[in-house]
């Protein structure tokens, strides 16, 4: 039996940052594997749009653990996405780990573009790693995600409480500019950065010291852009993308 | 309460065939309907695919009724892909139906790439019929789908034997040629055919008397290439794809 956690935690320290792609389902989890891939992680709002619920509002344990449940199963660590913890979040945790889960990443925005007081998600990280003590802890501040004043100010400060509290890494999304990373990454925990297109590469984040750079919900996005470019293209006799899997290639 | 299966019905009698795209989640669905399509159908292969469980093997249930559950939220019919009916078709059907799916797909290939006794199907027909008389009903046959020895005499032997149970519709996929198809048709009931791209047009499949088109597996599986090749963007320096909505645009 191969230790996932250990495995997706030494992932995080490598010579290169961990390129992490969020999957969205089985099979594309599955593809990325094949397409060299180490580990997989999972997106809350793909979860969230592929149910039709809302994203970041504690509404998608059921699909949130099915997922986790499905991806499990591959020979890769997985990390899950579980929003702000789902108010349960000693339960949430539990049974993602005896699904065989490696990390979970948790966050401080809350419904409405706001942020949590730090103390509640230092308190969940506690829970977290008192219940599952191997599980990968990602703890995500929403700083710059949500548009605060100041918010490298905010995410140093949050990053820092978050870490002390047992956090294996912290998630940045949203920041960009190299000077911000940079001072984030001199905290010591492993940052992670969401990649975001035409603002850096995967070499630069590495550079500044990122640890951990996540694909957030793009994959999906894009994915559901090329289903519906297809779907037109049928109907308006335009080209049909190429190098599409075969149902051979999707057979279980 | 607009009547969805009268309005579905009424889509196989326009000037056009029913260009019908496979949604995989809601939100592909909800993107179909923005880009202009009138109705959705489900594609059994990407249900299992996602779930990571094997295709046509009634393994994929749970999955197919929360799909459908999440669909019928949609202003738009909505027609599910039952596989062989889950050896309980009356059951499958009346939850359906109580979710307000508007149309079902039922199918005579089963697992190892064998043909079911067309008695099998016409039974399963008539139990829908008298289960949920409003549900368009879609029979497929995998005459050649399956590369059945003679296969137009077999679909068309079935085809009417399906018409005279009660199907409101008669699906092939895999057929290709024109004078196979125009054969087809010719045969009264409203014919679906699966779009094989480079081997037709929607608008050469009208001219031969087509009344649906579906795109089954097509964009589930050009959606999966599409986030593979952009986590290989992303990891690669490459040119991430442009057109991708935003988390904005997918927000519930």
């Amino acid at each position: 039996m191969v230790d996932r956690c250990a495995q997706f935690r030494s992932l995080h320290h490598a010579d290169t940052p961990l390129l992490l792609p969020n999957a969205w389902d089985h099979a594309s989890a599955s593809l990325l594997l094949a397409a060299g891939f180490e580990a997989v992680g999972t997106t809350s709002l793909g979860v969230a749009a592929a149910a039709g619920k809302p994203d970041a509002e504690s509404a998608t344990l059921t699909e949130t653990l099915a997922l986790a449940g499905t991806l499990a199963a591959l020979p890769c660590p997985v990390t899950v996405d579980i929003e702000g913890g789902f108010g349960r979040v000693a339960d949430v945790v539990g049974r993602l780990a005896a699904l065989g889960v490696a990390g979970v990443n948790i966050e401080d925005g809350r419904p409405g573009g706001t942020l949590a007081d730090p103390a509640e998600l230092r308190d969940s990280i506690r829970v977290i790693k008192e219940t599952a003590p191997d599980l990968f802890v990602n703890a995500r501040t929403d700083a710059f995600w949500l548009y605060t004043p100041d918010p490298l100010a905010t995410a140093l400060g949050r990053a820092a409480i978050y870490r002390d509290a047992g956090a294996d890494g912290v998630f940045v999304p949203g920041v960009a500019e190299a000077a911000d990373i940079a001072e984030l990454t001199a905290l010591g925990a492993p940052v992670n950065v969401l990649f975001l297109p035409g603002r850096h590469t995967v070499a630069e984040l590495g550079d500044l010291g990122v640890r951990r750079v996540s694909m957030g919900s793009l994959l999906y996005r894009a994915a559901l852009a090329a289903g519906v470019a297809t779907a037109k293209a049928v109907r308006d006799n335009g080209e049909i993308p190429t190098g599409i899997p075969s149902y051979e290639d999707l057979r279980i």
